[in-house]
């Protein structure tokens, strides 16, 4: 809060466009992302987008948070190496530079620390750091992609994950039609979205989903009034620290593109937005909303789909004889 | 061959650089794709990267298809629903419109008709025609796309696969060094390589590999003069007619991006193109090579590799409550 207070202040000062936002409003306009290392950037997409770092050469980064679809993968748990079942929605990549901690539970500190999971997770892709550097250390185009950008002669995983979180930094939505209302234009949003925003600040839902992401910026119970009934197991925060005062704690997910993400909560349990707005306002709120504000809420938060990242595919660099072969099949 | 001919005689009427192509040769150069539609590629180009035509939601044409990777999945066999393995190697998408037929096979005349058999082949997306189409109807930017396109208010099969026809008749990669040489350019290959080249066409290569896409323009014997030893069952045109005169017929591949597409052989037994270059000469010419000769070949082989397609990653519009639910598990 106080880096934002800083920011509006900085950006009041400069005197452009960003100085109108409203500074009484629980939620704040993305900014496009500062890209301060493009090298680093483009590395960071073709690895986010290779699948050699699975055992299979079949699953990559993009396959759970695919970048033509709100950077998730819009299944109620994910697919992993030899068709595993995921245990846990897969959180969107878009924004996530915004979010307190990574994963649902938190366990990663940031998107360098995120991005290692994955690759050794034998049910996701199933690899080792090992592997996937070596896989990397046999390609030239890499090899030379690394040393330009980190001046290093041997690459390790270290700089592999670095460059896929420099790429996720780079995956900010700004300029969704709600942040346009934010900065001043009145006619982006229609009147039914504005009073859903404000049925949404109302109720309280913006005690958790607040600020540039509209979430990921606390961990709260699901379940605070009213239990949350599922067959998931995943217990949050508890699973980490073993309180059972951390039970069924979750990151806030962000609200941003909300419309593209789903299905919605950690199990992935529903589909629909309007439902999930009735969940949160009973379980979280202790409301029982109307249709007609369910219906409101729910135009308000397809006001907060804002530009989806726009860059050209990415094209790999081919295998060669050096290159440890996928291993898609036992 | 004929219309090849006409095309040769129309470009050296016009006097432009492609007059220069040696007349000669029995490769000719790439033409970059004419784009008569840019609205059906765009919207075959969607499609192309939409998970939702499977029944999984998790498996798009591109994902055996890559485009980052050559237009293959680079995987010996390609990874279906439930994760099985496909009962052959995934052939390259691009330069696709080239081939005399589509499939290994030649079972499909048209890309258009290849386009409809992965979606509702139960070992690779696993969808139905009709689910495949009812996701689509219920996507309302789909809807107005097709609409726009097609003139048609109600989306069928028949549209969705001409739009994926018209993206992938797109998907060709001109000016490789060796189409630089072709047209003129003595110094876009080395003299290593036009050695290459010239072994290639002396020990009979070109009698099959030759065209605009350097093969996919016949069907011949794999093993011609020896048979060619692997455990996969495919029995190329055999399978469809029945007749023992086609057993091990298949189509012959392109040999444009040829360093992109590895493993090679309808089997994906070979990943090392030296190794498929000393395969091809001995089953098929009854040569045995020379390491040189081999590294040669080899070495005028990785000038075929063309401009990839480059194209910003499409963004898709996302269900709706009218959606049906994608079936990744059971």
């Amino acid at each position: 809060m106080k880096k934002l207070l800083i920011l509006t202040a900085s950006l009041l000062c400069t005197g452009n466009a960003w100085a109108m936002t409203p500074s009484n409003e629980p939620i704040q306009p993305i900014l496009p992302a500062k890209i301060t290392a493009p090298e680093k950037v483009e590395l960071g997409k073709k690895l986010f987008f290779d699948p050699r770092l699975s055992r299979s050469g079949f699953i990559s980064c993009n396959s759970c948070h695919n970048l033509s679809m709100g950077g998730s993968d819009n299944l109620q748990t994910s697919i992993g190496h030899n068709w595993q079942q995921g245990p846990i929605n897969s959180p969107t990549v878009l924004n996530s530079s915004m979010n307190l901690a990574q994963f649902w539970d938190g366990r990663a500190a940031t998107l360098k620390e995120q991005a290692a999971g994955p690759i050794s997770n034998p049910g996701e892709m199933a690899f080792t750091h090992n592997l996937a550097v070596d896989t990397l250390r046999s390609i030239p185009q890499y090899r030379e992609a690394f040393k330009q950008v980190y001046k290093v002669d041997k690459i390790t995983i270290d700089e592999v994950t670095d460059a896929i979180a420099e790429f996720e930094n780079s995956l900010v939505t700004p300029n969704s039609r709600f942040d346009r209302w934010l900065l001043g234009d009145q006619d982006a949003i229609t009147q039914t979205e504005l009073q859903g925003y404000k049925l949404f600040k109302d109720i309280g839902c913006t005690a958790c989903h607040n600020g540039p992401a509209v979430g990921g910026n606390s961990f709260q119970k699901m379940g605070l009034v009213e239990a949350y009934k599922t067959d998931n197991p995943a217990e949050g925060v508890a699973g980490l620290t073993g309180k059972d005062a951390d039970r069924f704690k979750f990151k806030v997910p962000t609200l941003r593109n909300v419309e593209l993400t789903y299905p919605y909560f950690h199990d992935g349990a529903y589909w629909k937005l309007e439902e999930s707005v009735d969940v949160m306002a009973r379980l979280q709120l202790g409301r029982q909303l109307s249709g007609e504000d369910i219906d409101k809420i729910t135009a308000f938060l397809k006001t907060l789909t804002g530009e989806q990242p726009s860059f050209t595919l990415p094209i790999l660099p081919p295998s060669n004889n050096d290159t440890p072969r996928p291993k898609p099949f036992g």
